[in-house]
């Protein structure tokens, strides 16, 4: 498995329209400083995920390669807003898996166009080729799935969005030995939201699933100032998110 | 007024995702020949108003830019889609001029964050300086204003997304005078669609209105193939749109 991190903001994402702060204004010069809407591929045997879709440039992303599946967390617009123009692409329908959610987000089940929305059920695992995918319920304000990805004795979880973890999704992961976990992280310590982790959260849950490493994402303006300022408090095995980075590898 | 088109595409646009025509492999080598979500920005006396939000970039091509309102034709994805991020901007809030659709678009009147929504009332025409902008009813899926743009003794009417004219809107505008007549023509001849014009429909409206000119826009990518083979066969006073292109300056 390959997981490249394709955006890790918030919905709001840096540079903030508008914001004439020294982190906005360097990450217009510099996208390498940039945070589009929490997403990101996941690579096997030669194939292409998605896991989220708010990635406003999927179609010029993935122009030229196909996209094998999305694994969709929740249908807030900055999780799913890319699949607008999507769906009314040409070629074989692309599976989307996505918790139950009658509502989904504007006429996305109406029209769905090459999408192919595809419900699961929470901890009933299901495979694709060699890979064993886990929903696992999350806490937000619409209904919302991590992922728990396991393929080849590996053993990744993806956590966006959430405020804190439902216990049995605790219990769950804890016995699982992950090697990677990447997770909703929002806010600075301290800074209350019942929507999203803050980094006091997000180390609590470290400290009790015991991943070989945590990546924390989703993370809002003001937490990146933050996190520019505070960057060495963190655990040497809790690392930032940055789009574009790859976070795990086991080729 | 200066009239600049920012997209002029169908919700699919082009290229197409997925698609490998030779249309689609122009626009994915020269970004001259892609077509957006349809949309446009109007400028007047140093002020930036948007025609709709489709554009899902807006944000970056307006980082350093101040946007004064926008004018929403309706509230389809295609339309919208960029105002799930610049909601979550910074700085004075953006009034967005729009039809009385209860439903919206997803989340956007949930969580507005900047944007600062005015419903509007068909044919009740209201100023801006020195801007007078009437709302116009037009034939489609979901409630839609067209809008006449008056200033300086010009008249500029933006016309989508919509399948011919109600009567009243179609007798209101006849007497106008339009400097400009834009429109949805979103299909050849004889493609029937109830909710966009073909070509012949949009011809026959430009003989009902006699503008000084015509711009034919919302182009699908069936009939940008059909253009790229008949463009010789349009009236010397209708024009086809193109991403980017300014279409009226009255400086």
């Amino acid at each position: 498995m390959r997981l490249t991190l394709l955006g890790t903001g918030n919905a709001a994402g840096i540079p903030l329209f508008g914001c004439d702060c020294l982190l906005c204004e360097k990450a217009r010069k510099n996208r390498m400083f940039s945070r589009g809407p929490t997403s990101a591929l996941l690579e096997i045997d030669n194939k292409k995920y998605l896991i989220d879709a708010g990635t406003m440039d999927i179609t010029d992303k993935f122009a030229d390669q196909k996209i094998d599946g999305i694994f969709l967390t929740h249908f807030h617009p900055d999780h799913v807003q890319g699949l607008f123009h999507l769906r009314w692409g040409k070629g074989d329908d692309i599976p989307v898996y996505c918790p139950p959610d009658s509502t989904g987000c504007a006429d996305l089940y109406k029209n769905p166009g090459i999408l192919n929305f595809n419900t699961q059920k929470k901890f009933e695992a299901f495979s694709i080729d060699s890979m064993k995918i886990t929903p696992l319920p999350l806490i937000h304000s619409k209904v919302t799935f991590g992922y728990l990805f396991e393929c080849n004795n590996q053993r990744i979880a993806y956590l966006t969005d959430t405020k804190g973890l439902p216990p049995k999704t605790a219990i769950f992961l804890k016995d699982k030995s992950l090697d990677l976990l990447v997770i909703d992280t929002s806010h600075a310590p301290s800074v209350d939201d019942s929507n999203h982790n803050n980094l006091d959260d997000s180390l609590g849950i470290h400290k009790q699933l015991i991943p070989l490493r945590t990546v924390i994402t989703h993370i809002s303006h003001d937490f990146d100032i933050w996190l520019n300022e505070n960057i060495t408090s963190l655990p040497t095995d809790v690392f930032v998110a940055k789009d574009g980075l790859i976070v795990f590898d086991d080729k």
